[in-house]
């Protein structure tokens, strides 16, 4: 594998072990809080992992080596989340996305025989040509986005308790203004 | 304990492991690379964490429990970590930060006898007036903030790989606009 390969793959194993460290068992006082007004509380965040392992990585990927930029990927639910994981405790959705991250890399390894396949080109609904390797990297950045947005609803579950440090805490004050410069 | 005072220590034991989950081993590629131009690479995010438990959660929780608001708090040396640590590995910072993270704690412990004791009050040298309960939730989010700067640098780390979905990724677009919208 180029090292390319190596290191993203690395970093998507990475992932189920860091929102594992920081939500299995926490108080539920930290987690029941949107990153924004109207976003995501962590547990949307997870469920909408869980939707991307299921419907987006692989499957592109798949149709990437079987159909090239002949048959565009299939739209992808970013809420299927909202009702399949309703009644779902949160550490089960952590355990979950654990799980299904496990066989999404098992699974990559089947499709990727060799480093010229990272080459080969698929067609993105709404921004055209895309290659095997950009949505490599893609997937292990859109998991970084996403548990940093883990991060922001968590701090802004206890916005209240930090008096006048709020002026120094950007992770608070760019939930209301995302441009906001801490003091 | 109050639930407070239980849900708040229980998340400064988490950020030790999150880091560690993240950075211990970390192929280099994803860690050279700062949230922002100008700011900070992972080590120089873990330098400062380390900085604060040195001289800055417990040394002013002492002050607020020895001298109340009669002498404010010494100042903070956000850039302690730039000298300091310029020649220590990455992966002996994030040992060091768990090892200096758990004294914290311990110290802590002794120093907050009775719920009580969170009221107290001591003097920011520029904020005023603030309360041990307030220093302790503000120690909690200042990790949060903090680790979710590292997640920001090891995103940018690869923005020349995600081709054109660097659209939908709002960790990359916000390094170069704090106000970008994903499309």
């Amino acid at each position: 594998m180029s090292p390319f390969h190596v290191d993203t793959v690395d970093l998507l194993r990475r992932t189920p072990v860091v929102v594992s460290a920081l939500l299995v068992g926490v108080p539920e006082a930290w987690t029941t809080t949107p990153d924004v007004a109207g976003g995501w509380r962590p547990r949307d965040v997870v469920g909408h992992l869980i939707s991307a392992e299921i419907d987006d990585w692989i499957p592109r990927a798949e149709r990437i080596v079987a159909e090239g930029t002949s048959k565009p990927f299939d739209a992808f639910d970013r809420f299927a989340h909202v009702e399949r994981d309703v009644d779902v405790p949160l550490d089960r959705l952590v355990a979950r996305f654990g799980a299904l991250r496990a066989q999404s890399l098992a699974h990559l390894d089947e499709l990727v025989a060799d480093e010229g396949d990272l080459e080969r080109r698929g067609l993105h609904p709404s921004l055209g040509e895309v290659t095997l390797r950009e949505l490599l990297a893609t997937w292990a950045i859109h998991d970084l986005d996403h548990v940093s947005q883990i991060f922001a609803g968590m701090a802004g579950s206890h916005d209240a308790d930090v008096g006048p440090w709020k002026a120094y805490l950007g992770i608070l004050l760019r939930r209301e203004d995302p441009a906001a410069i801490p003091g």
